[in-house]
């Protein structure tokens, strides 16, 4: 017989072996111990591009730039993969930042833009923010395992407004926890839903939990981007985290106005007529 | 020294064990190896009552049984937790067949009904669809965790209309496994995106998926219910399967023409006004 310290030794080997196993094969929810946010994430977060973090408004050229400051879009419901198909290819071909595709095209996507520098985004509780963390979590874990470099989360509106400012800040921080150091999280307000104290304290929310950018609007709310909104994020947020204006961006002209009021991402469906002055309603 | 035959059993119950351990640590995705979807499961669902499922048109008193067929609905991305509160008081004090709301209330609204019978009623890959299946299916479990009876899930959409039928039943399959067999599985088709060659099909696919109910609208698409897609989606499913009409329902009038299509459960937030009549616009 084996004595009391070989059989110890034994079952933590063969536990360590199953955990693994198991790791892998369920792909649990590994977050709490994985890395957290330190000053080296958000530093290599902006070394991905001026163009992408950190811009402040006048500072670029807007007619050589506006498209790599879009994410081009496409989260109906009914879209189709010819859809997302042909706006892989429009992203390819303008330089856009991303796509940004509902998580079940993720993997289609990120086939399809694999040699391409276009990145693949993708959204996490949405359009109403309402599931629970830890869904929220899992869905961002398994859109990146997908492919995905960017995770447009939704805020959980509904506590924010009721003043559960810990429940949101947790709720942004698994989703930032879950993410890769190279990849993006941006924290969606549903500003049409909120009240400016609200849009400060959600902005204040998703600075703290680590998160790079606050962005306007899922496209399915009342409302999308206005510019005084996002001068008011951008004053919050300060320079050195993003800013994206979405919801309603349908023309060059909009896209301007959200550039110089503080934007430094625009997510638009539009995009191809935002950047040609084609003619065209995008998806 | 243990032998070989020894040391294989050894290893095979410390796995054993460690695996039971971590299911219930990580809440792994374990719905694949969980009970299959038979007929007693079905049996057991009708058991629940007359009312609920396989209710035909014209067979009951509509008079005192329409607030048992209702459920009492706050999926708004900005609702409170006071909100929630009255709207689970209020399906106590009405009888409603249950409160519909989203995720992050489950918990909540469970310790609010536990002396009734009111049932908690959730929603799952809401209101797009159009997360990846494995998500669904995790929302599933934990939204029954946390205490839900019934999962309101929505089809994948894009897919349904891109003929990828195998896909669609199989995200379908995922929700109803994971399902307690106590517990109801109804598939929203959002009718209004759908040709009615997509609505039958759709019906096809969730009966075929063992879910318990087909269900007509989000309350976030184009438009809700209408008795036309109601008769069409009886028809299909036939009288032992639950169909459930949702969205834009607003009265005592439009309700009573959706039962009378074949109906057996109605989704509403004006459903205090339906029931008594009074004036107001609900949720």
């Amino acid at each position: 017989m084996l004595n009391p310290v070989e059989i110890n030794e034994l079952v933590k080997q063969i536990t360590d072996d199953v955990v693994l196993t198991l790791e892998k094969l369920y792909r649990p929810l590994g977050w709490c111990d994985r890395h957290d946010l330190n000053t080296e994430h958000l530093d290599l977060m902006c070394q991905l591009g001026a163009s992408r973090i950190g811009t402040r408004l006048g500072t670029m050229n807007l007619g050589q730039n506006l498209a790599a400051l879009i994410d081009h879009t496409l989260l109906k419901a009914d879209a189709t993969p010819e859809q997302v198909e042909k706006l892989c290819q429009e992203a390819a071909e303008y330089n856009f930042a991303s796509v940004c595709i509902n998580p079940c095209y993720v993997k289609f996507a990120k086939r399809l833009l694999e040699r391409s520098k276009v990145k693949v985004c993708t959204v996490i509780g949405f359009p109403l923010g309402a599931t629970i963390t830890a869904v929220k979590a899992y869905e961002a874990q398994l859109a990146q395992y997908d492919g995905a470099d960017e995770l447009d989360m939704v805020i959980a509106v509904g506590a924010l407004k009721s003043k559960g400012y810990e429940y949101v800040e947790n709720d942004i921080l698994a989703v930032v926890k879950q993410a890769d150091p190279k990849h993006i999280v941006k924290v969606i307000l549903e500003t049409a839903l909120l009240t400016d104290e609200e849009k400060i304290r959600g902005c204040e929310l998703a600075k703290k939990a680590g998160a790079h950018f606050v962005k306007t609007s899922t496209g399915f709310g009342p409302s999308g981007a206005t510019a005084a909104d996002i001068a008011l994020m951008r004053r919050v947020v300060g320079p050195d985290m993003g800013v994206k204006a979405s919801g309603g961006i349908r023309d060059r002209e909009s896209a301007e106005l959200m550039v110089k009021a503080g934007a430094s991402r625009i997510g638009a469906s539009a995009s191809v007529k935002i950047v040609t002055g084609q003619k065209g309603e995008g998806y």
